[in-house]
């Protein structure tokens, strides 16, 4: 049910929960993941919220994914035992990183021998993957490099056992390039194939040992079943956003995420509405619909028991730092009056909820 | 001078001031407002930052621009007695703007009828300017529409004396997209005219006491005197950034603010290498090079007295969340070793300093 009152009292942009949503999104991927007898450890970036945090604990999940060590110290501060860090280990951040192993069972990121050589030399004890690249070109060791794999494996066995390998993990970020569902569960299979590939050169080489990590959302969320690996780490599907929706990763019924911004200024004349909700709220970041327009959000009205989609028609159609510009139905802008709210779906969830913090629930509670 | 050791003891992405270029370009700004004999009123949503802030105090500056209610009381109790809100009034944040108009001297801003009234009925006593809007198109009574201002001021007037009138300002974001630096000091001339045409009409039906009030950084770094207005209101200039780099509003001496961000992988395969540095250090705005290539951000090195900008060659050619990847010459590629720090120049200052907040200073000071 939807408290207006939780929402009546919004004065700047702030983020709202569907909590049902939510709560269902991360029942539904932990069913999946349980099915098809893989770890889940989702990736805690997107919604970056002890409160949040809580929801997945309810749903058994015990082992959790951070994009940085400043995010992984604060959920260790908040009682969660068993983080990986999927980012290349920085060795600037190495005090900060065993101080935290000390603490908890930690598992970072290697993709080069000089990370690797420093890491060992530290005299500190932690897990390690090493990160493998399936195409997506940002960081890993491509897949194919089995020599820079084995030698890795070798200089990570110079630590041993302070340093204990873990296995190979990727993260097929260009599945968001993808055009199609069947692009993406392609892309799933070859992703998968890659990594048995360099998992075979390396149980060659005398370690038949490592397991496989993978985990996107569109991946996760698009494929039935998790064959061929050992755990996923999928983030975004705890709320999802407009740029999921795109790729089919989801439906607009699954969309959890939105940022209530006041409406500051209605233009009838060149119809638009101006509303407080910028770059510093919602990002920069966008998607883009078929006809090519640049989207920054979508809009919804709040209804008894949740919020409603608009038609695509109505959109945040420009930012600059505090205001966004929304273009669209005739109808739908006569009803944005200025004090009124704005229900903006966000095209990346991530970015808006790391911009803002601070959740309200439908229901009406405080994050 | 630069301390290397302020710079060594980073270990995630950080802000790095050069305070010495950051003087010199308040010093210039305010010396051209002064010769202009207009009220320099800086816009520090750029800077946000209560150390910079005194930087300005000591050039005189004691009226300032804010972008939120937010940003003006984190001011207001640090010392600011005299703020601007340049963000059109949001009623639902009326108790917020009185409560801080009953501490210091408040301005704030309103293009509609439907606010001005709502601010009125208020009872709460603060400074009105009417927000015009000259072209840019996205806030403001459009600078032409004579009834509308009229009927706006008589609203006003109904609030008087608590509610005071104090004039009509602009903000020309459309210079933004200018291509030429004489095409923006049309800008100015063509900005000005406008508000000069909406001044006199108001000065007609009995308002012949108003003040302009102007500002965006390009038009206020290249036009060399502030004929025709009483207030101007720049923010960016006091670090600059490649925007402005791009439009001609400053050199490549004045950028005066960097993100360090940690090398956390070296590529040479692909001649790339990652920072840790992503969208929720630097934004996701970027700029655009002359041969249309997208620019998160550029490269400098840091030397004995301040930094030294790399060629175009070497850029910030892709972010993701925590990511950020480095194309360019091989040879610079090469000096960015796991471990190193990469000093990158943002393509959007503010945004850049709104994710990140901390300073450090080139001389070794944690602002």
């Amino acid at each position: 049910m939807v408290d207006s009152g939780a929402l009546e009292g919004i004065r700047s942009p702030t983020l709202v929960v569907d909590r049902m949503k939510a709560t269902r999104n991360i029942r539904r991927m932990a069913a999946k993941a349980q099915a098809s007898r893989v770890r889940f450890r989702p990736h805690f970036k997107t919604h970056n919220s002890v409160a949040v945090g809580e929801w997945f604990r309810q749903e058994g999940v015990s082992q959790i994914t951070a994009s940085s060590v400043e995010m992984a110290t604060h959920f260790a501060d908040n009682g969660w035992q068993d983080i990986t860090i999927a980012f290349p280990v920085s060795p600037r951040e190495f005090d900060r990183v065993f101080e935290l192993a000390r603490r908890i069972h930690l598992e970072v990121l290697v993709d080069s021998i000089e990370s690797a050589r420093l890491l060992v030399a530290t005299g500190g004890e932690c897990s390690v993957w090493i990160e493998v690249d399936v195409g997506y070109h940002r960081t890993g060791v491509p897949f194919d490099e089995t020599d820079a794999l084995v030698q890795l494996c070798l200089v990570l066995a110079e630590g041993a056992p302070r340093i204990l390998l873990r296995g190979l993990l990727t993260h097929a970020g260009h599945s968001y390039q993808a055009e199609s569902t069947e692009e993406i569960r392609h892309l799933y299979r070859d992703s998968v194939s890659k990594m048995s590939i360099a998992r075979e050169a390396l149980s060659r080489s005398g370690r038949p040992d490592l397991e496989i990590s993978v985990g996107d959302t569109p991946t996760c969320s698009i494929v039935e079943r998790f064959d061929g690996v050992d755990e996923i780490r999928p983030g975004n599907f705890v709320f999802y956003d407009l740029q999921q929706l795109r790729l089919g990763a989801c439906t607009e019924d699954d969309l959890a995420l939105a940022v209530a911004c006041p409406i500051v200024g209605n233009y009838p004349r060149r119809e638009e509405v101006v509303m407080h909700g910028g770059a510093v709220h919602l990002s920069r970041d966008f998607t883009t619909a078929p006809d090519g327009t640049t989207v920054f959000g979508r809009l919804a009205f709040p209804d008894a028991v949740a919020w409603r989609v608009l038609p695509a028609e109505t959109y945040v159609a420009s930012i600059s730092q505090e205001h966004g510009v929304i273009r669209g139905e005739i109808d739908v802008l006569a009803r944005l009056r200025v004090g009124e709210l704005a229900l903006v779906l966000p095209a990346h969830a991530c970015l808006a909820a790391n911009a803002l913090r601070n959740y309200v629930t439908l229901d009406g509670h405080l994050l």
